[in-house]
């Protein structure tokens, strides 16, 4: 006798249990509970690079065939990468584009809960008015707009002007916490100062301005907006000098990195993006490692050899990056490299996820 | 004469860059700005409702037809939103299931970095062993599972248990932040006390124990790992009584609710999700309020009608429902309603993303 | 040839220089260094025994002779330490007292920064008003006043009660932080329930209140205010159980305590008062240690001998002793022994200047 | 009858009372309570000007007369409040010296667990060694020495130099909270670098170095230990300059003001000493208004007056003064001013003591 007829009835009874439960929008653990808990970090994202000398014709381009106005709000092309389909995402939190500026075009006021940052790898003569305080963007600044401070931009050149844009778009997308509003169509100020206000109270070394500290200037927001090469430039410089003579400082050998802070509080300058900038000195490399988190990584100048997982990148000036979450990533270079990095670390330190390994 | 020819030409050039944009993965900003940020949360995750009358039968035929067992780990049928299409997702943050542990079976030791509790709607006599320490679950009682704290169930009757899990699966999962690891095959004890070792350390109202607090007891996984019903229930009842007695305490009128927290912290019990139990006296409402952020309720006593946006649904219990992002919410009881909520709250408040309105 | 009325010259320019800088107000670093900056701690606050047999009788005395009223506010008689001459204090920081309150009397309302606690060794039958909430004072139960509450005390029995009252007074009166005011004379209520309000919403074991959570609940000030001895007991006895069954949780061997907190922060009861209860099994002996701050500590049951540097105590129920800083501590029971400690740790943990040795 | 001899027998037996308190070490709380417990600060320390004409040339004659040397460790010369007698402290918790330093002179190594910091009205050519780092001393410079870093001072030069010296001396002794250890007899090293190594780590706005950011960079302790008058002066000047345009940043009308902070932390510089620097055009003045918790200023350039309480001083540049706790302070100045302030505001803030009040 054989008990086949059994099996074949157990089988069809677990069939309809299995249809019962999509009638009632269930879905079986067991089925899938190594795609949805799988051992280690396992991201649809992959890693990818996007040469300048790719984006930035492109962007040119752009620039010559769509408008910037209303609605659209900004010519930003973004890094879609191609293991996260039918997105316009770097990485599972990331969304980074270059944002292109046509001679005295203006884009216009908006405000929203995602968090925002401007990185300038080449070109001036763009003011991003945040708030109303005019900030100047030029080559190897950080300019942040934090959640929900209106913000505008403005090319007072006869040429246009390129950068990156960096967001947690795909975060608050996925989260459903985005909030958007729009601002007045005329520009708040046409004011072109070398120095915002914002760098003028607050961009003094460990000076806190009095009349602003009962104001929640310790807020989570940075009330620092600018960070200028000129000072990234001169502290990766000092580690590098510090470390020759012995001392300590840098982040691993003949390797220079600084952490972009809030001055008001010491922790990440926006809530959910941590900004570093890094400088290899000629023969060096980092070490090998992986984190859990994402980030996208452009070079500022100089050129390296970057390994992420099972790919290996030559890279330049502005070509950029992504690292998904626990890729091994090890970056080298014989000639020296200035790197600027974004990732999600700050979401995952509040949440207790953070983790990273050495190899 | 007509500029047709040349809107043609300029659409073509347009397209073509179109092209080109899909060829080096990259994506406009201008074409999709309004979905990547919508001016209000437009969540994908729709209001639904599981009766716990279809829910309860169809886990039960589970247990006669699917083991338990390494591998699939546990007999647990998740909340499938139907907005969520091809997840096992309640809301895009949180997982929730019926667990059903038939008699005298095992489900194996594990540890994983997502974080989870299980809450009692009914039955007992299954404990829950977590890092050794055996949990009996009975019914109104809120277990945590902290990440990376290995845990196994095992259930002592002759009868079969159900309850409820919840889960940061989606978030984890989103933010490729997930490690899982087996642990032994064998369970790590058979003992049944009726109290945890950790609530005969940290289940005493406004004590620690001094040997303790220097070992990590202020870290962010609460020490405190069983809230019984009786507890629970007394804090209620407390609230409605010094109400009654024209004295602060409840959430609203006739409206009494409790936080689960951490006795080392005062925060949340979870670091991703937040507890609650709610309890509306007969004849009482809550205000109709909504968050950014989503939740999941599990009725555990009486009836009530549940307005969730445009839809409306009588419940009674052990019915579950989704609330998703800024979806207006309000539950009114004629004859009194117990109801636990579970959120992902402390996500928004640890990344600033908070938002309530009350109308 | 001398040098003799050289170095004359010299002492007596140095003596118009010592004078000059006395009608200038400046006092030399150079004399004085040694005792303005110790090498270790050098306390004028020494160790000392107040016996109970001692402080009741001459309390229940004052009772008969000294009436309690507006002005003097209570029949408080504190310890004073005699290395702290012409001061009331039992160290540098805390103010120690037994208060006593004939049947049927009352203390009238007032509040203060002083941050206050009571600490019942015996007796019941005292009602104190905290913000017109009635909190029951009975045996074993720790009763807070936090800063700026208003409180007031009456008996409602036949019999006198008598307790201890620990408070910052050193500390805010040596800072200039005191301010006070009295309140209405007439008692806020004459209501003796069992449980207080504060306890009806707080005092549920990980349990806050939803309605209180956004209302500074997570304040500096605990919104519990009435620690009782069932829940201290148990929390004891449970530490010593878990340590026979080979479990952590006792602070050393043979040695169960628990650390008094607030349940909206989990950090300590009192902003600038630790509070502790201590239990040694029969046989067992606290480790010899010593801490930069000072304590005081009163026997609550039981008998034992106690090491504060060179000084030793045969020590029994209600007794008191204090320990100045960085005074080696220890103390033994041939047959058990409960004890209450206090102590200004909070205050050097909150400065950066907690210190600890065991030897 | 007269009753007369009853109320003898009363007064006798309350006599023996007391006489029974002291015998035991007691002391009645109803006796003393208003001067324990005063209903506002009333502080021992008064209002007080030490003018830099008084204090420069005795310093100077101090440095004739007196070697520096090992044990008396410093050519320190305190403000010592007259209110305060018998002791050394310009207010219950400051100690403040001018400390003077002749040609090639050195001051051997120490460290302790009194927090100190340096303040330069006039001069330059000494380096102040803390751990090892040389830190250049020029007019208007803030040095901070954290508690337990060893630092020691020579002055290369062939002329003498003076500063002031701020410490929470009188604070940790009456905390019996002091540690002080010896360190090497000869200079660590005698290098005199313009820029400390701690400045080019920490020196950047905004920047911080990620080599340092795990290995407690975030800790109590700033790891900034020179604030230069450069930065000082720019930070003052620029919120002049805005409150000129009509923007905010002032912290009143024509009074600039900057607090020096903890870059790791955006708190105070100091654990228990607040550093803040002011500026007042020509013409302007503060606001009255009293805290609690004392102060000293020094005026660092510019003339003024100045009331404290009843008090009225007109200073000039190096003069002292100090505030007691909640004595009302108004500054004026007919020509401008700038002004050094220090006080004990952490200690208040950490203790939940502070409190402010403008009139």
């Amino acid at each position: 006798m054989s008990d086949a007829p059994i099996r074949d009835a157990e089988k069809e009874r677990l069939e309809e249990l299995y249809e019962a439960f999509d009638a009632a929008n269930l879905s079986p653990l067991w089925t899938q509970r190594a795609g949805l808990m799988p051992q280690t970090p396992q991201p649809d994202a992959v890693p990818m690079l996007w040469p300048w000398s790719t984006l930035y014709p492109l962007a040119a381009r752009a620039g010559e065939l769509v408008p910037v106005g209303r609605g659209g709000e900004r010519r930003a092309i973004a890094l879609a990468n191609p293991g996260l389909s039918g997105t316009a995402y770097a990485t599972p939190t990331l969304w980074c584009a270059i944002q292109y500026l046509g001679p005295r075009e203006e884009a216009p006021a908006h405000r929203h809960t995602q968090t925002a940052f401007r990185f300038v790898v080449e070109g001036e003569g763009v003011w991003t008015n945040v708030e109303g305080d005019p900030v100047a963007m030029t080559r190897g600044d950080l300019l942040l707009t934090p959640g929900m401070h209106f913000h505008e931009h403005h090319n007072t050149t006869d040429h246009a002007m390129a950068w990156i844009d960096g967001l947690d778009i795909p975060l608050v997308r996925q989260l459903d916490a985005g909030f958007f509003e729009f601002g007045p169509d005329r520009l708040s100020t046409r004011q072109t100062p070398a120095v915002s206000r914002n760098e003028r109270l607050w961009g003094h070394p460990g000076l806190a301005p009095l009349g602003m500290s009962d104001s929640g200037a310790r807020a989570r927001s940075s009330p620092l907006m600018a960070y200028r090469w000129a000072h990234t430039d001169a502290a990766l410089a000092a580690q590098l000098e510090l470390a020759d003579a012995g001392y300590p400082g840098v982040a691993g050998p003949g390797h220079a990195a600084v952490r972009f802070t809030n001055p008001a509080t010491g922790g990440d300058c926006l809530s959910t993006i941590r900004c570093e900038m890094h400088r290899l000195q000629a023969g060096a490399s980092t070490v090998t490692s992986r984190v859990a988190g994402s980030a996208v990584w452009q070079v500022f100048s100089g050129t390296g050899q970057v390994s992420v997982g099972a790919e290996r990148y030559e890279v330049g000036t502005g070509d950029l990056f992504a690292v998904p979450s626990w890729a091994p990533l090890r970056i080298e270079s014989a000639d020296g490299l200035d790197a600027f990095r974004f990732s999600d670390d700050p979401v995952f330190e509040a949440l207790g996820l953070a983790r990273k390994e050495i190899s």
